[in-house]
């Protein structure tokens, strides 16, 4: 597969990194840093340093994995790590993981010396789809997702399926709800070719096309000033009940599984506000209710996630505004809806939810 | 005075701040966050106030003043503060003080929801000819300073010599280091001017210059990979004494005072490596010295000068890279020094310092 051309750099399609080694020789970087998580490390670092075997040094940086670890602590603690590897202006920084690793590594690394190179090796489904494409960089702060941040385009992108045979079938589910996605905004073929494959098998073309939805978007918008939001579709409500989730459930949702349930709610407001036909709404619910795990909230909860998605970063002026699907395939942004219409969003998930598993 | 062209923004020289209330009101900002620290909350506020009545809502957000408090710590209370008051993507940070919070406050609205519009007022000498033009922004981590930080330009600057009237004396001497400085890099008459200069009085047309100086270099090189080296001289000496001085000293250096120091150290290496005649060291030596007070430092601290030095972002490959004189009004770059070398250099100040008050 041809890499695909983002935003100065480029995203290889890789199983096992073959462009890696030219790339960084070719670059004379005084110093290799490689941020991994328990995970990765054990799981994925074997395969990159088949990559750049013995003869590149590199020093190694592990935090903990999952989502509440995003944070500034954590990434304290990787600009100290980077001060003790006396890392100067033209190291680079390899970041091997999930969302969490490429998100945190890419902020530490724009940040650190007024920043400094960094390559993106997202070892998850989501963060592959996801993450690979857009320079969005990002920790958490305070519950709400992605708050600090910059918009920082890493020097490469290496995409491998290789590393998706480490994850097991919950993160894979999740990660393919942005595959999903990408079809509902912008894909119909994709979408529909979405609702048939076998998750523990993705195809690398799947992937490939997935990644391609999002690299059109971003680079006709690279700083979300407009089209890119329909990249959000899904997420202002998603985030929310996600932040709430990571901070009262024992075993919460993973960022894919939030996201399913908002794109649930957000197809319903396209129904009722952007035309979205009753026949598609019922199609998209029942696909995701299919494929995702029951989530149960209760109603006393909804001010606290409308507290969560007024600090949302998309809002403006104290409205919230949505990406929300004319048709499928086709998705249109900045609907400001009320608080009362988001309400019913909320209910018709636990509806429909209902419904689904009582048959 | 003509507002200066900085890389997209205008430096204005006002008194009053006249443009400021139509230059915002022109942008249509959704809210206005004004960050103070409790000195310019009380002496320079007003000078503000006065520019945007009660017209223009604004918050407020204060932090404590110095050096010491230039760290991640306060920066999370910033961002806390800004989440708090809910400020959206279209907010404006208005960073009303000395170096520590046009630094800080940059660093801060640069990374919130990936970046928001800052303006910067800077009311300390320093900070008026140092921190005006260059989009750094930066925090200190560990003793090291400016380490974390990005490049980001402010919307505009605005430069009054109104605020240098809340300033004692110890603070105006120190800022006259950076005029100092750009007078040795780039302008003879400049540095012969300010050999003579009432420092309770800067002219506003001798910041306007010096703010000219420094503009100049970095419009050629707006991410310091040649040029705009030669702002550091005397500060990668200077930088490690004041890290030093600061973690170690009951009274600590002012930045300016450091890079005196630095600037003395560094004009014998100009002596010794690129050509500056004996004379303009001497000259240059007496000028500093005349106006700024003694510091004394063992030879024991050495070692630990020269591990911050190392730290230092200008530094690759583990060289320590200096900005030298050939002579006054002319500086090079990339000049790189051993060890026992920069140890001469610093003992050269202690040695002249001696022998100066000592006549």
């Amino acid at each position: 597969m041809q890499p695909i051309q983002s935003l100065g750099y480029n995203v290889y399609f890789e199983e096992n990194l073959e462009s890696l080694l030219p790339f960084i020789e070719a670059r004379g970087y005084s110093q290799i840093l490689v941020l991994v998580d328990r995970n990765t490390n054990d799981n994925c670092l074997p395969v990159l340093q088949n990559a750049i075997p013995d003869l590149i040094h590199y020093d190694i940086i592990e935090v903990d994995p999952g989502e509440e670890n995003k944070n500034i602590d954590f990434c304290i603690g990787v600009w100290k790590t980077m001060l003790d590897f006396g890392a100067d202006r033209k190291a680079l920084m390899i970041n091997l993981g999930g969302g969490v690793v490429t998100d945190m590594g890419g902020f530490a690394a724009s940040t650190f010396k007024r920043g400094i190179d960094f390559i993106q090796i997202p070892t998850t489904l989501l963060s592959q789809v996801d993450a690979s494409v857009g320079g969005k960089t990002g920790i958490d702060l305070d519950n709400v997702k992605n708050i600090i941040g910059t918009f920082t385009q890493p020097q490469a992108v290496f995409i491998s399926t290789e590393f998706l045979k480490t994850l097991d079938e919950r993160q894979l589910v999740a990660g393919f709800a942005e595959i999903i996605k990408h079809g509902l905004i912008q894909d119909k073929d994709l979408y529909e070719t979405c609702k048939s494959v076998d998750i523990n098998n993705v195809p690398a073309d799947l992937i490939y096309k997935s990644v391609q939805i999002k690299n059109n978007v971003i680079t006709q918008d690279p700083t979300e000033k407009g089209l890119r939001k329909i990249l959000n579709f899904g997420h202002t409500i998603g985030h929310a009940i996600e932040g709430y989730s990571l901070y009262n459930d024992a075993n919460p949702l993973l960022h894919g599984e939030a996201i399913a349930i908002g794109m649930i709610c957000e197809a319903w407001m396209s129904y009722k506000f952007t035309g979205l036909s009753e026949e598609s709404l019922n199609d998209i619910t029942n696909t995701f209710l299919s494929k995702y795990p029951q989530y149960v909230y209760s109603a006393e909860f909804y001010d606290s996630f409308l507290e969560l998605m007024k600090n949302d970063k998309k809002n403006e002026d104290n409205k919230i505004g949505f990406a929300l699907l004319k048709e499928i395939g086709d998705c249109t942004y900045n609907v400001y809806i009320d608080e009362q219409d988001i309400k019913s969003a909320l209910d018709y998930y636990i509806e429909a939810a209902q419904l689904y598993y009582k048959l």
